[in-house]
């Protein structure tokens, strides 16, 4: 029996970590919960599961929680209630689901007290990737993956000797706009941009992978999870999603993992890894998909992948900066403040007034994130 | 350093093992070398890599290689000399890439001695699959599939559990013939046949890669190999021939294994197994490639892989019969006796005369192989 904690319970990887967890319930027990805003859907899940711990967004949600919630219940809110619930719940595994920078210092915190990790929040690595491995390692931690871009070349991985890698092969399907030209990118709107062609995702990760951020973000993590240099990490077109991601070897053989787009399959192998379970996913149909295509990335069409590269190759707090000021960015394109070309040009401008600094603690990564933060709200490109 | 000895190494497969060997001079130590008629090459490498055991297909062709060997070397003939060499030349490794049923002794002397097995003869696992396996579990002795598709699934299967394989997808690309329908197949040639449109390999294995027999050989092997029932090891074409075989996991995960069509990578993960070394094949560009096509396969178009799959569910000595058969219909054929769609009529003719003996002893299966050797020879279809 697994005890498990889920930072990030009511999004869209929580709700499904929660339906994989709810289907295999002799080998897991949900000790904590910790959520945002979706106080009604936290709440169904508290019933549901049944945790010790719960937490809010804030106290005047965690006291309505306070006030349905059975008996016993420790129920706390904000930043102090994830990183106590990373901490003290007592969970062998917390699932890092929360989204944007939040997610960091939990993570940490997780680590330090010794959990297995399952990751989705793509900031802990992106913006602090030194700190968690390192943590990670001296903890005796392991960080498993969740994004299906990660667990793909995890699989490919298994059981091989990660010094024979010769590269990685990330697939990008293209996001909701891949089938548009730049100079047709002008007049998109919030709408258009949140119909993903083949993942149902969050709100801020469907953006991200029509920017193609959100595979930047994907790139910067494969470089600190695997260990790899940015000149061995590549990403290739592949608008079917089928193929999750590849391994190539010093011996010229590639593997890959397919399967249908269902992020349940990536979570499910990260909470019963070196494990495989059935999983409720269709299995894939590689027959009536019949054919895969495969194309080079191109760099003018998605700048944004090419900021992540160079603000990982830059090191330091670039991809801080990469992050923050791409969240800020998002968040005034959902609410219609900026257009979906400046999500970019924010991103760009921020970076090229930061003055970066090398191997930064955590209270520089925050600093800095705060900084980019306030840049990009401001950004007026 | 391994000593390594080669059953067939004027061969396509033993060739370029040569070669494979040749880069890797701290690794490999070859002590033995056995082939058939090909003196001039047998002597060459016996000249270049100095095996203390050589065997060539009989004595007068052995005496050829006395009077120009260097002085020390042991120098047998026809299948005592396979025999002695998979028994006594000290090998940790035997390659056995032999082709057709006289594999099978030397395989299992090899096995007997307690050498790891590289295994390229189809006709040992088709015929005795459960005398190889059960004697090779008894021995402690790891099999190694050479071939193309059984080495991506073992690729596949690397750090997995096999108890979590929900079924094996075999491809194949639907060999020289694939863009006829089978009206269009009563004349074909000799020279048709031959023109393998991916791989570069042996006549034979190019006949029955045109009649699909060659995969019906693979799905044998793959049952005995991967302990799977016929039910789970699907054959889909792959006309490009990158994706070299896949396994479904139970989790829906489908791993598989990408490359060009290159015999030595196999090989030489054979023979380096479970390391990977660096390898003179040109790396796959999935880009230059674009698209990967997946198409069902058509047991009308190719009867001698169902035909394949009735033998093995038979079981006993059905496979025996379905291999010798074949054997000798595609001598018959490549001497131009017969026409190309005769092939697959002696094998069913054969098949059907054949009252099948479950779990056969090595004598059995021996005379059920003359059996239909004979059988097939004699066939007017």
């Amino acid at each position: 029996m697994k005890k498990i904690a889920i930072l990030g319970s009511t999004g869209s990887i929580g709700t499904q970590t929660l339906d994989v967890v709810s289907r295999m319930p002799e080998h897991f027990e949900v000790v904590g919960l910790a959520a945002g805003n979706n106080v009604d859907l936290l709440l169904e899940q508290v019933h549901a599961f049944k945790p010790q711990w719960v937490s809010a967004g804030n106290e005047a949600l965690a006291d309505r929680i306070r006030a349905e919630a059975p008996q016993g219940v420790r129920v706390l809110s904000g930043e102090a209630g994830l990183t106590e619930i990373a901490s003290h719940a007592g969970a062998d595994y917390v699932v890092c689901s929360l989204i944007g920078s939040v997610g960091l210092k939990s993570t940490l915190a997780a680590i330090e007290a010794g959990s297995d990790i399952g990751l989705a929040n793509k900031e802990s690595l992106v913006t602090a990737g030194h700190l968690v491995m390192d943590k990670a390692k001296r903890r005796g931690v392991s960080i498993l993956p969740i994004d299906s871009e990660h667990s793909a070349i995890f699989q490919c991985l298994n059981g091989e000797d990660v010094s024979t890698i010769n590269r990685l092969i990330v697939t990008a399907s293209g996001g909701s706009f891949r089938h548009l030209g730049r100079e047709e990118l002008t007049g998109v709107t919030v709408e258009d941009a949140l119909k993903h062609p083949n993942w149902s995702m969050g709100a801020k990760i469907t953006i991200d992978s029509a920017t193609m951020v959100n595979k930047g973000l994907e790139v910067i993590e494969a470089h600190w999870l695997f260990g790899l240099p940015y000149d061995r990490i590549d990403v290739m077109l592949h608008p079917e999603s089928i193929v999750h991601s590849m391994v190539e070897f010093v011996d010229t053989s590639v593997m890959a993992q397919l399967g249908n787009p269902d992020m349940r399959v990536p979570i499910q192998y990260a909470l019963t890894y070196p494990k495989r379970v059935v999983s409720p996913a269709t299995p894939l149909d590689l027959l009536k998909q019949g054919t895969l295509h495969f194309k080079p990335m191109d760099f003018d069409r998605y700048p944004c992948l090419l900021l992540a590269y160079e603000a990982g190759r830059s090191g330091g707090t670039a991809t801080t900066v990469y992050s923050a000021a791409n969240e800020v960015a998002v968040a005034r394109f959902l609410r219609k403040e900026i257009s979906f070309l400046a999500i970019e040009r924010i991103i760009e401008d921020v970076l090229a007034k930061h003055a970066g600094i090398s191997d930064p603690d955590l209270e520089t990564i925050l600093e800095t994130d705060a900084w980019a933060r306030s840049e990009a709200s401001a950004s007026e490109v």
